[in-house]
């Protein structure tokens, strides 16, 4: 018999629902004795030290930082929650995307003056947009992107797997990459081949009437580099979801630059309703004696 | 040899446009004596009268009510602007169905208290959209929203030719029709039969939580019934960008309405270079003498 812990926001909404799917030799207990744990990193890492017996940690998240301190052990697998947060995502970007073109704001503006704005919007047909990173997340992004006929280019360590972008750079190409693009969308993971991977350098071969949106992970922007291009101009908008501090600290600079739209780490919660399959389904292969899917490499981060 | 009066706030870019496709038998004129038109209906209208030798007229817009004025003369071929405007259509229906479930407006208003708002946002993902009327437009919508894994209810008057609806409605099933729906969108040309067709009946059918849009004809909405609606919250919230008068008068009850969004008949505005192929098309049917595309019948009105 399995002993599954669940720690979790959501631990009932959880519970709930890997009850119902009636899983074979699993126990749901509340007691660090448990050989399997579902949860969320940021209260699994806390409690990890005493978890003596466990063998497989599955993250409701698809980031696993606070996991990943080479203080806490790693002598258990650790899988993470890919493949569900690409619909979301894509509902995120495109929603600012389309805000964007459609000047929401300025519609809105003129609205409460009472001003009737004949000022033409723009259109998403045509334009170009470079994705920061093309796993599956990028995937969901590049067919939303090629449904409003978009071109796409996408940025990769080395993969060129998906079929819906027209044109892939890698490693030393990420100025080409950003040169005319409309659109930049940041979704690579925290790794070290990712820190600041969005600096001064990257921005500044971006064209000024671009978009910045980071719904990915802070870590890779430099901040006060995305700061001083939005200040002096040249870079018309950043959209940004994550943050190297969260919740964004009260002084920081960027809730007083122009320009900015700032959401709070919601680009793509973490629904119950779509994890709960993800575990129940690397459970059953658990039980069987089968591989994981999505098996976190605590060097790589991800 | 035939002769083309352009009569458009874009003249010169349909004449670069036209000139370029080096069209046969084609001269572009500036005066009455011509027997081909292409442009606005509003700036054709008052000219009409002494156009004595037309034989076609290819309106630069999907609407053609200035020209259909029972006192103006109908002695020649009438066609509409059709089959362009799902794009922009739907680039300004889901930017403001994404602005509603990513709470865009509400994220912005915690930004500029500096508030870190963790108000988990909606998806489009399950939620059901109603389409009123299912044209080309239509198809177009519907498109989009099975792009974004919605369920999609149809309410036309027999067809049932778009393979994305998941569901149709005629006639006197408008109630049914309405019901459930999470979204409306009316996109129904302006005809006799369409007239009024969102009255009080149609709005009190929908659920408190729906969100009505209209980018396509004023004359189709009880404007009244609909401030009546939002303003005891029976509805959640109304997008417009068609109203009965344009420009909406100062003094209309809109303006002051709770949960509405205005914008000034910009959804999808007919530009040149996707009008003039349409122009371009037709003209080598004529000049082959074909039937036209897009024939307007003028007691229908469409």
């Amino acid at each position: 018999m399995h002993r599954l812990l669940i720690l979790s926001r959501h631990a009932d909404a959880y519970r709930g629902l890997i009850d119902a799917e009636r899983l074979p030799d699993l126990e749901i207990v509340y007691s660090d004795h448990c050989d399997v744990v579902l949860g969320e990193p940021s209260l699994i890492a806390p409690a990890i030290g005493r978890l003596s017996s466990i063998t497989w940690v599955q993250s409701t998240w698809a980031g696993v930082e606070p996991l990943l301190d080479p203080a806490l052990r790693r002598d258990y697998v650790l899988t993470n929650a890919r493949g569900v947060f690409g619909g979301l995502m894509s509902e995120y970007v495109f929603g600012y995307l389309l805000a964007h073109e459609r000047m929401i704001f300025r519609k809105h503006a003129a609205q409460q003056e009472g001003r009737w704005d004949a000022a033409p919007p723009g259109t998403l047909k045509g334009k170009q947009i470079g994705l920061l990173g093309v796993g599956s997340i990028g995937a969901a992004l590049a067919r939303t992107a090629k449904h409003f006929g978009m071109r796409v280019k996408g940025y990769t360590r080395s993969s060129e797997g998906c079929a819906d972008v027209d044109e892939y750079f890698h490693g030393a190409e990420r100025i080409a990459f950003a040169r005319d693009l409309d659109y930049l969308v940041c979704i690579v993971p925290n790794t070290s081949g990712t820190r600041r991977l969005v600096d001064a350098e990257l921005l500044a071969a971006l064209p000024p009437r671009a978009v910045f949106v980071n719904p990915g992970r802070g870590a890779a922007v430099d901040e006060s580099a995305l700061a001083d291009a939005l200040q002096s101009r040249r870079l018309a908008c950043a959209v940004l979801d994550v943050f190297q501090h969260e919740p964004l600290p009260p002084d920081h600079v960027l809730w007083r630059t122009p320009n900015v739209l700032i959401t709070s780490h919601t680009a793509a919660l973490s629904a119950p309703e779509d994890i709960a399959p993800v575990f129940i389904d690397n459970y059953r292969r658990f039980a069987a004696g089968q591989p994981l899917w999505h098996r976190v490499d605590f060097e790589a981060g991800y």
